[in-house]
């Protein structure tokens, strides 16, 4: 349980609840809590370490499990003050775990497969788990700004939240984005700024923002306040693992888009290991990517340690992140866990959408497509186990990627009666 | 409690809980449970009538309390097996009541404001609720094809729940629905037929279709099945109690499409006082509808006991219905319980989705501007109380209507440099 315990470095002025300090990833140089992300010694990247060392296994669990229905019930493992709850947020988390009997069936998995179904969060994806972080630090900083580059779930996501807690919202995204992704965004009545360029100049845009007056009081979610707003992703780890019955699944298969959903996953697997809440012993962790924007896959492959960037063609846009920050991260943790990174085509992404609506009721967003197709394509390689509990994350909605699958449609056209009915062998 | 105890009228081999018979809601004729709908003897709708004469309040209290978080929590009210649980559904419900502070304060309620939010169900609308009742009664009866017809929420509700428990699905649809709600029925994989014809034509059908040997062994959850069906709406009353701490509402703002919605949310709140679970104290209900579809509203207004059918024109086509079968029943109880019926233009709908969003992070279906705009207006009249207790229902999801909000776009257009964005006024 020590292992990442470390004395506050200072910062009194910050509750962020069990959060102590920023620390290296890289050199571990440890700063104290602040909206910074990079390591004034080596420009690693700086992550949140924590003081758990005040608690008892059982009492916390007993904690955890008396707490709401929301990713709240984490508090105590999370960079947030201890009445989080009590402050107006989404109250994201606590999502279906959904035991996934038919298209394990379908797939050969006879050790339980699970789908662990993120598009039950408030604006239908997994950020409002790591927006919901950023926003807690945003306001331990006195930021009165949330904003964010975007080009799809996050704007929403930082809408969203920006409106119920009663801060002012600023999304940046490219000025010619498609009319419904701008709705999306807008209607939460924030700022909705388009920039003449494309998501580069966006982005080069916010980094000189951060920088500058201009944008002081601001909380970019996935730039200054990317160490809080990461940590968000750890709560898909517990929550899988209380929802098993606090069981660590022996496989789990998580998209890759920066890379910092999965080493969070991890990161949130080895603290609960560490606190006592789970027994520890092996799991692996698969990471998927769709081929088309598979920078990470190609060096797991190619047994490199290093991630050459691509340059994105696919559908699965939410996961289209052709440079990965946390890719190098992500091939570590493949390796010593015994996993693998694996990519599908964009056809097998539609089929996967199509054959996990079809067997579960669920419709995902092709970033779900990625994640089940390569769950498919590794059992059918032999590289995840059919007979080891397995766990797939989705993360997103078929409601915002309806393109993916716009090929679907009617199986019938009749006339409105029963000759017709019949003829067109319908009947039972 | 015994009001509404009956003893079970035979039908053994059907266990669906604490369903005892159905029972016709005009001349009270009991018949066993069975996929029958409207009353032999008078033609009246027939529902269900329970056995809940076993029940210890405080037992039951905990029981529902240890229970799922969803509607099985409820199982012990509900026509449906005791081991529902276990069985491969969507398992919707216990969806956030969210205190809407923000509204509140914009609205100038004092007395604690809220807005249940049915976004977050499975399907994202309340239609998971009563399809999941329709599907045990579909196995119940021995049905093997789940069917109905539709135009929106309904038609995913279907196909999905139908999907994840095994069953067949068949949906109707008129021919030329947009491609958009096409997409979103069929991604399931069930037969999905378009009907050469509109609405009225495709519901035709479906009735000749229950009377013919064709239609063998299908369950139109809302036509033969409708009794168990619409007594998912229950659930919405029950949850909205226990979620504020066992206590009744004074005050609920419930949308109308053919009212039965409404009805059971009263028949939920009767249920819960009778068994003890709250206080017996008074509330009042008021319905919602668009104006372009206000059959009850027009007769609620003008004193009349029947309701005249209206053609509807209206954006909020999921409230779509002109000529709502439980229509009288709905004026029956706005007027019992001192509650009202009221409309709002299509504009004020838009103008509510948007209030919401901006208030509360939540992106409504246009049901749910219906009755965010009822409740603005009926509160501006005095009729709503403002010091009371109130809870406005979401019934759906604003992903499923975004042409209603489609005219919100961009806030500002501004090149990517920091005198643009100084320029446009976006500094702090």
């Amino acid at each position: 349980m020590a292992a990442q315990t470390v004395e506050s470095t200072g910062n009194p002025t910050v509750d962020l609840g069990p959060a102590a300090a920023l620390s290296c990833r890289e050199c571990g140089h440890r700063v104290p809590l602040g909206p910074v992300f990079a390591c004034e010694e080596c420009f690693g990247p700086l992550e949140i370490a924590y003081d758990f060392s005040a608690y008892d296994t059982e009492e916390l669990r007993r904690r955890i499990e008396a707490g709401p229905a929301n990713i709240w019930r984490y508090a105590p493992l999370l960079p947030v003050p201890a009445d989080v709850a009590d402050k107006p947020n989404l109250n994201p988390g606590w999502t279906k775990l959904v035991k996934a009997d038919n298209l394990a069936r379908e797939l050969g998995v006879t050790g339980g497969l699970y789908v662990k179904d993120d598009s039950g969060n408030p604006t239908h994806s997994f950020k409002d788990r790591v927006v919901a972080q950023a926003l807690e630090a945003a306001r331990a900083f006195g930021f009165t700004t949330l904003s964010c580059s975007s080009t799809g779930n996050l704007a929403g996501a930082v809408g969203a939240a920006a409106a119920r807690a009663g801060l002012r919202s600023c999304v940046f995204i490219p000025h010619d984005l498609e009319q419904g992704k701008v709705v999306m965004a807008a209607v939460y009545g924030g700022e909705l700024v388009g920039i003449e360029g494309n998501y580069d100049d966006v982005n080069r845009f916010c980094s000189e923002l951060i920088g500058d007056p201009a944008g002081e009081g601001w909380g970019f979610v996935n730039v200054n306040l990317r160490p809080y707003y990461a940590e968000g992703s750890k709560t898909l780890a517990y929550e899988i693992c209380e929802q098993l019955g606090w069981r660590l699944p022996d496989q789990i298969v998580v998209p890759i888009a920066s890379g910092s959903q999965l080493t969070k996953i991890d990161k949130g697997l080895q603290e609960l290991i560490r606190l006592g809440l789970v027994e520890d012993r092996p799991y692996k962790i698969f990471g998927a990517q769709a081929e088309g924007c598979s920078p990470v896959s190609t060096a797991f492959k190619a047994g490199h340690d290093v991630v050459r960037p691509q340059k994105p063609d696919t559908i699965a846009k939410s996961l289209a992140i052709g440079n990965p920050a946390d890719g190098p991260y992500v091939l570590d943790i493949a390796r010593r866990t015994g996993g693998a990174v694996e990519d599908v085509t964009d056809a097998e992404v539609v089929d996967a959408i199509k054959l996990l609506a079809r067997t579960e009721g669920i419709f995902a967003e092709t970033a779900g497509g990625v994640t089940v197709g390569v769950t498919r394509k590794l059992l059918k390689d032999g590289v995840l186990d059919p007979a080891k509990s397995t766990v797939v994350l989705n993360t997103g909605d078929g409601l915002k990627t309806l393109d993916a699958v716009a090929g679907t449609g009617l199986t019938a056209t009749i006339r409105p009666n029963l000759d017709s009915f019949r003829e067109a062998g319908l009947a039972s």
